[in-house]
């Protein structure tokens, strides 16, 4: 096996951290807010380059309005880690200490009537702390009132979620040389995270092995059961590279399936194929979960496909935009996403096809390529 | 080194749950609240023993309510794995499924004009999702409304704690053995993680190793920098064993230290001290915050000790009840917490000594019991 790593792209730089922040400030302005408060996770890691080490009770937070500097309130105890961020150049750093009361200070920041967006993980804590301290100020989550924060991806951004898409190929392709029967689902998610590691991964976020009966439920990760001669295997599996996103998902099968098992699989093989071509700027994100949809329920087995045909990935592998009927955002350039429509026959067995897709000029081109068949392994 | 394994601890029960869920529904009530919704993270693992394999976007929470069956409301394609929680015979499990409005389907289980605790690591979107369904309804933080929810461990509980500080122990004999002088901070804290595991930790949250210069931020967690002779460097780390936390530093020098590092350290050794003798029921957490802190500040250091003096531990490693000024809550028998006072000399070295103690019926116990002196390492 090769593990010869990519070249690794170059970092962010504060200008990109710097770029993003005024941008965003515009789109929040265009939004109707006047301004964002994001705390730590996703959205400051993509704005700033900041993590804390932990996410904890004690308040950190960036708040971004138009005409004003971006400010990051922190806990002095953290100044140190965050004035160490790529993108801390940009940044007034305020700190307050323990016993000082870290609403008051943010408060001091805001108009007692403002509109602002909050980050989705944002602790209820300290909406409520806010909320307490200008009780004429109003909140929106990101996702309700700017769900498109980050899902627009440039070149560097999107040279990084090719580069984590091909390092889950690689996993997939020497999965499938691995023994199935005889061990046990956490053998062979092991297996998975050394793979996704070796292949250049910093963070493993999940390595779903569903066999037989666990297979049908979608939200099983991996537990004790042997796998078995004549079990399908839904494999499920990804993390972040260069802080982005990989998630792929093939279902195989040890030893020969039964006819049942080859038509559920097609069936959802060719959903996922109409999900993919569905893909076009301008087309609402509902219509990839209609296209998908619409083969698995004129097979007769819409009442199996129990969630949504997929999620944006990014900086987190779960972000808007969602296919999901009801969601008419349209499509554009840049945007990264699953298409992931399965079958769940409880009980028995269930199967998933993902690739991550990102929409193009005029289509859309997958960032996962292995082989889509049924791949029978041993 | 042994790595012999004290006899795990018999599992949590379904009745031990449903203990838990009944006494904490009267504390709501005696704390003005009309019930609890408690979303996935440390409370909900507490009261029912249900984590879910990732915390996202699709809302999992439990409400708990006087006179009420307590209902765990969660995705339709995480139910199976609800279903499988130890606590799950005494819940009535609830399901809604993507493109239904969870926040309609938990509204109905509330009053109009309700008002609920609500875990502190609830996502804003989440309170705002419910702010928005019921807008006669008002919240407020756990934290804020019923501190000592967890605060007071069951001997169940302390006999875990009591595993935790002791395998915590262990390590630190362990780590003052092993080479400092010309490894990188990254070298030792990668021992301290393997160690912790050896000792029977399932997870290590955090492997503090703070040398020179970076010993003086707290929050540093290790680094590239590669430890030298005369540096003094803290040590800080811990995790969850059986589900429950460790916590414990000790600052050690690498090689001979100097007439100030001595006496530096002899102050904060003896604050330490002056915290931990003042524990006992009835007195209040800011007494011990007081007694730690006097003996640093008669010293002449008490810019440089920049934190309250501890922390609750529990199913987490930092909870209430604070050790800080202003915290008037009084010790009760039981509860478990952190004193760790610490002085900062930026840009020179930082000492910081800390044990976790429990509240017996006439004073305090340490749960680690390890050398507290200046320690010599090579």
């Amino acid at each position: 096996m090769t593990t010869t790593q990519p070249t690794p792209p170059a970092p962010f730089t504060t200008e990109d951290y710097s770029a993003r922040m005024r941008r965003v400030v515009g789109d929040a302005e265009r939004a109707g807010l006047d301004g964002l408060l994001i705390t730590p996770g996703p959205d400051l890691v993509w704005l700033t380059g900041y993590q804390p080490t932990a996410i904890t009770e004690r308040l950190t937070m960036l708040i971004l309005a138009p005409g004003k500097d971006p400010t990051l309130l922190v806990p002095t105890l953290e100044r140190p880690d965050a004035e160490a961020a790529v993108g801390a150049p940009s940044l007034t750093i305020v700190d307050w200490a323990d016993g000082d009361d870290p609403f008051a200070k943010a408060g001091s920041y805001l108009r007692a009537t403002a509109t602002m967006g909050i980050a989705d993980s944002a602790w209820a804590m300290h909406l409520l702390g806010l909320q307490e301290t200008l009780p004429g100020s109003s909140y929106r989550s990101l996702t309700q009132s700017l769900p498109m924060l980050r899902a627009v991806k440039d070149a560097d951004e999107l040279a990084r979620l090719d580069a984590a898409g091909a390092a889950a190929d690689a996993t997939y392709e020497q999965i499938v040389g691995v023994r199935f029967a005889g061990r046990k689902e956490t053998d062979v998610a092991a297996d998975l995270a050394r793979l996704l590691r070796e292949f250049g991964h910093e963070q493993v976020d999940f390595t779903v092995v569903g066999s037989g009966p666990n297979g049908a439920n979608p939200h099983h990760e991996a537990g004790d059961r042997t796998i078995e001669v004549g079990d399908v295997v839904v494999l499920d599996f990804g993390g972040l590279m260069y802080g982005y996103g990989s998630d792929t998902s093939r279902t195989v099968c040890v030893g020969e399936p039964s006819a049942v098992v080859r038509e559920v699989h097609e069936i959802v093989r060719l959903a996922q194929q109409a999900g993919v071509k569905a893909v076009r700027p301008g087309v609402a994100c509902q219509e990839i979960d209609r296209a998908a949809r619409k083969v698995i329920t004129d097979a007769g087995y819409g009442e199996r496909f129990i969630h949504r045909t997929g999620h944006g990935i990014g900086t987190t592998t779960h972000e808007p935009p969602y296919m999901i009927e009801g969601e008419e955002q349209q499509l554009v350039p840049g945007m990264c996403f699953s298409v992931e429509p399965g079958i769940y026959l409880a009980g028995d067995f269930g199967v998933r096809i993902e690739d991550i897709v990102t929409v193009t000029g005029d289509g859309g081109r997958r960032l996962n390529n292995t082989e889509r068949d049924l791949r029978i392994v041993e």
